[in-house]
């Protein structure tokens, strides 16, 4: 029931069908998702977002797999069906398979689940392990 | 300020120590963090706890590193303090260095970002994207 | 798929029925929307919870568009399909427009974008800042 | 605790510095805030950011006050606590008084409160919201 | 570091100080908590939340102490430190021991965790639960 | 639409049939619902989830419906409708009524709503309410 209209390839701007072929072409596909379709009413705002997610997930540090498994453990923690949908595939195109799948599950269900354990009773975090999670920097 | 005291190793019992001892040479640590000294005032949810943190955690599909950035990205998005400091920890420990935390960051933001633009205009899944994300299986 | 039947008007008890004249005649609209209709299974809360919402969403200080598009932000942050669409609706019937809606959008992506980044960096807030905050009142 | 090091404006290399001016001059402040100096570690996180922020919550067709309380809205919901410091300072420069943040909150809470009351019963959109909704969209 | 001042009982107003007074008598203790001070800079609002709480909370079907502890259950989950410590305090003062509170806390964790199993595969309800769960009742 | 298909009994391993065996017998009924078919594409995890859930909440200190209420007051507050209609289902099953069901609601919906109050003006707990809620434990 999408809230606005989706703006088609055939009837978009040639501002919002540069941002379309930037799409296609650099994930090497020949369609756009409605994702972008429903962003493009607003055209700076689909290219502000476009340009993020290019620079985001793009070539960098971690294995595109994994960037998009952490994109996934957050969809999943906040429930945006079409995220987690749209990521799921994404993560499979990028190598995921079904155990890994498994294993992503289990880990997002135990993060959610201590969170909360932590929470109830106010645990402080030990200052050795702050220690750590600085790498060792000045602070 | 923990809302329970925390059980020191000096004046567990021997149930509640038998988990400390396998949380050290799990993790060859010679300490207990806080998290487990205050669960530990339930024997019964400490041992769980850790049974399924060693289970889910331990070795599988994923790097260990990969493992605990997804804790961690869950761990932001709901702003866990005690566990984004242990997981920050233990994703370095792992392996993680400062220009792949950046990355988990990124990643995140962007998600937690994209997750609510979806949500504002009730975007569907594609078709082609849920068939991508079932990965073929039939359903 | 509503888990609790909604009570029709026609079938409204006296004391629902009166909650329902009031919400019409203060929204002026002829009819009653799912939400009211299923709160009506308890009488109590329906005449609690139009009360609040009569008064909150009331006159006051803020602009009744501006009290609607807080609404949907904080609808969409958490995800709530029935919230975004009813005030998404009664937004545009205040006076937002789609370039609002679209600005209103990228503004909530933006904030749930950085919220996570600061949580995951653990920043203090400056002093300057909270004491900016306070408005200069003593604390 | 910050987890990483604050780049401090003297200590900032060429790159960082010019984001650092580009933030101070379009604030028309004469120092940076905690969040920057933390994300400055990663100097093109930084800069996209700050690109970001600029144009989300630069002109636009809402007035700046009420962008800020948008995006004080969703850190409340959220509860990062750094954000929710800042933007209440943000707003109250851009305009926002006492009264104003009070109905903030009150509007806030509300939501929070009848998005969960949503969820348990399961209510459906109706129809006429949803075509509301749209603003006479073709979907 | 509470962004608004705290109204002391010497200082309210006869409006303020009719809130406290009713606070006090109702739960039977000889002072205001500071969630009722900063409120209180808003005497409407202070007023509306107080009468919505004494009438949520106060006699009916369910148990006080099932009422604290289901306040504490979404308290922990949302990760509110001033309502985890407010409820823990009243909870324990309405009959929670700490065998009450561990098991609330491994409920609450176990839902956390399977909330984001089921999302994660976008599980749908069983046609036979949504029946249970309609108990009965016509839809 | 589910992500992943389905285990139907007929099909399950004999790892998968004995933890079906075990769900329909611990909570005698004679069918398995969808939540474990999807979980049975991976064993480890569904037995582990099982035997989490079957300790969790068996036997224990407090009500069986009172910790099937807390389970659903978490799943409301998360919006996880798979949870909200089985925990609701299961509730009713154990003896919570509408009246019950109503007051839950009105609970969860004042706890959303006051943790943003709270959150919004950064209220510190009281001394004396942090004493309490520890219980007079040594900390």
């Amino acid at each position: 029931m999408a809230l606005m209209p989706f703006i088609e390839e055939a009837d978009a701007s040639p501002e919002v069908k540069a941002v379309y072929e930037d799409i296609k072409s650099t994930r090497k596909v020949d369609w756009i998702n409605n994702f972008w379709k429903v962003l493009a009413n607003d055209p700076a705002t689909l290219k502000r977002t476009w340009e993020d997610l290019k620079q985001v997930m793009g070539p960098g540090t971690l294995d595109p797999v994994v960037k998009e498994m952490l994109y996934l453990a957050v969809s999943v923690t906040n429930n945006c069906e079409y995220c987690i949908v749209s990521h799921t595939a994404a993560a499979r195109k990028a190598g995921m398979n079904d155990a890994m799948l498994a294993e992503l599950v289990s880990v997002v269900g135990m993060a959610n689940a201590t969170n909360r354990m932590v929470n109830a009773y106010r645990v402080e975090p030990d200052e050795r392990l702050v220690k750590a999670a600085t790498g060792g920097k000045k602070k």
